[in-house]
């Protein structure tokens, strides 16, 4: 299983004063429309200028950090990169089957710690 | 212990062409500078248009991507950010007691995965 992680406190250009941020709605459009992902919120992944922000980890696998992410436009596609990566053996999915706004908004990314050693 | 990942396939402007790229001169100088530290090179951590980089983890604790580090400029800053996050329990360190060119560039940072239940 692999965690996403979504900023909430990103904020986006156009955002409604007295309406919810836009990490608050990417959050939101995600759990409603990828309700078979791992959804966590988080207050702030450190992408401020390049946001939202969302990233993608599990144990034993490279973790991503993918940002410029629209809730209105990017909801679907971050959600087959997180289902990409869930169904990677080491979180190196294939470039070509990554959506375009994953491939040229991925941040940064970060390998593995080893594994622990399994109790036999 | 924290694991400091350095990026070697980073190049910045004003590299020698003959000479090695900024990433593997950051990884040396690491090495040469702070040996007391785990230093593991990894080719690319995609933060190319924000290079020189490195990400330092740890089990159990936030990891934190930084970018544009210079290998002749910032390997102290960075090698007392990885001894900080080293000696913190959670990889949360204190805002003022970091480094100020990693304050400033501090590109993502992500929570750690749950970790998982201890054995009786």
């Amino acid at each position: 299983m692999s965690t996403l992680f979504v900023c909430i406190t990103c904020r986006r250009d156009g955002d409604a004063p007295a309406g919810p941020r836009a990490g608050l709605r990417l959050r939101a459009a995600l759990e409603r429309e990828a309700g078979d992902l791992e959804i966590v919120g988080v207050e702030c992944l450190s992408n401020c200028q390049r946001g939202c922000s969302a990233a993608v980890s599990a144990a034993g696998k490279w973790t991503y950090i993918i940002g410029h992410l629209d809730p209105e436009r990017h909801v679907a596609d971050m959600a087959a990169f997180a289902r990409l990566h869930r169904g990677s053996a080491d979180g190196l999915t294939v470039w070509r089957e990554r959506p375009e706004h994953i491939r040229k908004n991925t941040i940064a990314r970060v390998p593995p710690m080893p594994v622990t050693k399994e109790l036999s």
